[in-house]
């Protein structure tokens, strides 16, 4: 396929006009100002087109998708005691397939292109994952509240078996984590049992619920004698590339051992602000050297998947928070939704609009109202856009979303069954 | 127009589904769920469309738009001084009537229908305004810095024969409203001319900034011995209908003035964050009984018109700035960006989707994914749908705007002209 004549961000955040951009199978083949020699199966007009890297969407929960603006304005514990959990308790196989291929559907809507995933039912979301033609890394999270031997826990069990049947799966489309929940859900000796696997199959990211919210930060400190993040680094949790959710009441400490040991922070702007955890200090992180992803969180607590929107609030948010306008350039946002997300993902090929790079492309609109005049760019991509400016996504050389329409997704069908579904599970409760 | 089988949110804030809305000349003459009589010149197939009263910005400064993006990451002095002054210097009637044209196309694309705009060159907003076919309430707002004899400046005069041309013009789609542009930018003189000139008038709104940032709170009171709110009111200004932007750092007090004086609040959530400036404290001020709208602000500090992210930020801004996930509900919300600001801009059959009132009505597409599946569909108003999902903008029983489509705007000329008036004056600095 060829983008032609068409305005593109590229690996270096230059934006560069009139270029064409050629793929071929899964991988861009050319990026320049002159059109490429060959055939081509289709020619993409870019005319008030943006071409840039898909968006890397590096902590969610898919399924809960079917939760969307269920249980509003609660306090946290009973949002979960009430609403959430007794919900959770009801899904199955289906529901789970549905709620996900739901929110694939949503993500590439929005410019996503690979979703950093931790939840259960994980062979359903591989399933979902899979027909939907995006890309995720998932992972089957562990818990542990009875002191079980983790070795004999179900969910270590089916965490084993996910990675042997889908890690690399579909070309390399999927991939599977490792996941703790996190500190307070789970005992030492799962925490370890799961670092040792992990070790010991190396080819593996560490998914973590870390420092979400305060009473989950102090009652660590309390229980351990140290922060989330210091326990996790002692478990050896951190000793694979790990990815560390939320991170809002991190200290310096605690960055300085993201820091040394690689950890990439997914911050998680709108879900920790609508359920007033707190802000992420991201300036901090970032000028820490510490790599920085974003993430939707679950669209139950978001309740939405537009990335730019969340780009905006991770910008909007952390400026207030310290009553600094002058923190958080759009520059670092992009990065982080792209490059970072990659990174976080253990995708080298991908997060780059370059030659070489896999071919997992969005198209934005950028011909609207909204996007003029045009003094910098990427200061109205961040601030100024919106997710359904996304005009086509592109995973692995293949377009999934074009102008409202999905190529590999029955949309009226999800729909119908992702309702159906809850509907179902509210009926039982 | 026949809206037929549409979705609708009503007055009483009820989703009715199977709708039929009728409008007749600019008004709404029908809404119930049996098809109405008669021949109607348009049927609109409401098959996955949300029919609900379109959005009203209570604070705006349409022209700078052609400021949008520009001037990112300086602190707030840095950016009035290097940046907005310098450029708004230049400015001319071509340029303000283009950044005019340009917002109100971007204001229609966001459901926008109504819009308090404040500014100066104010005939050439009226002009673009009136020739864009939504409705503002325009407002000369007037500084005074020299001590010159109020009634001698040119901006009061400027201001007065405004009133008087343009007051209620285009079958009441365009109001003069009066402005303070605030009281660290003017004296008590000024202040006191202008209140006697509103009181005489009568009929008409006082817009004026007050304590958006906690300096200019302070040195009020440092200056006066009182807040900013309590001067205003000292001053006479609230002697007419009021409407305070942003009173982000207003207390208890000067709340219960608001009330007590029937001033109508309205919060810019996105721009109070984005220059970091604060968050107000909008759960408190509706508790307290005082009328809310929402502004954009100006796109020089938005920097967009996404009345959808508004809205979302709103309610996510407060909820972390107080800890307090269950403070400002979506439907409080919905009615701000609605009822309240038509109460705001002194507009008494605006704002409403009832039989009798203005038909200023958006549809919004709900068969998308982000809207599935619907627990609430207020939440997912709020919380889940982004600007772009407006696919008819009407006002006055005339559509504006339909799926990409102006109908009164040459968007492409528009945005030419407002690109090249931005290059002329970025040539002059």
């Amino acid at each position: 396929m060829l983008f032609s004549d068409i305005t593109l961000l590229n690996d270096h955040y230059e934006i560069i006009p009139h270029a064409f951009v050629a793929t071929e199978g899964d991988t861009i083949a050319y990026v320049g100002t002159e059109r490429p020699e060959g055939d081509f199966g289709r020619e993409y007009d870019g005319k008030g087109r943006l071409l840039m890297s898909g968006f890397i969407n590096a902590h969610a929960h898919s399924p809960m998708t079917l939760m969307r603006g269920y249980g509003e304005n609660l306090k946290l514990q009973s949002w979960l005691n009430d609403r959430i959990f007794p919900f959770e308790a009801q899904l199955d196989s289906n529901a789970v397939y549905w709620g996900t291929m739901l929110s694939m559907a949503e993500s590439l809507q929005y410019g996503i292109v690979s979703t950093s995933d931790m939840y259960y039912f994980c062979e359903d979301i591989a399933r979902a994952v899979a027909d939907s033609g995006a890309k995720a890394n998932i992972s089957r999270s562990l818990t542990n509240f009875t002191g079980q031997e983790p070795q004999t826990m179900e969910s270590f069990k089916e965490m084993k078996v996910l990675y042997e049947n889908y890690h690399n799966a579909e070309n390399g489309r999927i991939k599977i984590d490792m996941s703790l929940h996190g500190e307070y859900t789970s005992d030492p000796r799962t925490a370890k049992a799961l670092a040792e696997y992990a070790a010991e199959i190396g080819d593996t990211i560490m998914h973590i619920h870390v420092s979400e919210t305060a009473s989950e930060h102090e009652e660590c400190i309390q229980r351990h004698g140290m922060s989330p993040a210091a326990y996790l680094e002692s478990m050896g949790l951190f000793d694979v590339p790990a990815l560390a959710a939320h991170c809002v009441y991190s200290t310096e400490d605690d960055i300085e051992i993201f820091r040394r040991k690689g950890v990439t922070v997914a911050t998680n702007p709108v879900s920790n602000m609508k359920l007033a955890s707190g802000i992420c200090d991201v300036s901090r992180i970032l000028e820490k050297g510490v790599n920085v992803a974003i993430g939707t969180d679950s669209v139950a607590s978001n309740n939405s998947l537009d990335f730019f929107e969340e780009m905006k609030v991770l910008a909007i948010g952390n400026k207030v928070a310290k009553l600094q306008p002058e923190i958080m350039t759009p520059l670092q946002i992009i990065k982080a939704a792209t490059e970072g997300g990659a990174k976080a993902q253990g995708r080298a090929d991908c997060g780059r609009l370059a030659a070489g790079a896999k071919a997992d492309l969005i198209a934005i609109d950028i011909a609207s109202p909204n996007m003029h005049p045009v003094h910098d760019m990427i200061n109205n991509l961040v601030y100024s856009c919106g997710g359904r400016a996304v005009t086509l996504t592109m995973v692995d050389g293949k377009v999934l979303y074009e102008n409202g329409e999905f190529t590999t997704i029955d949309i009226e069908k999800t729909i119908y069954e992702a309702e159906k579904a809850t509907e179902g599970i509210l009926k039982k409760l």
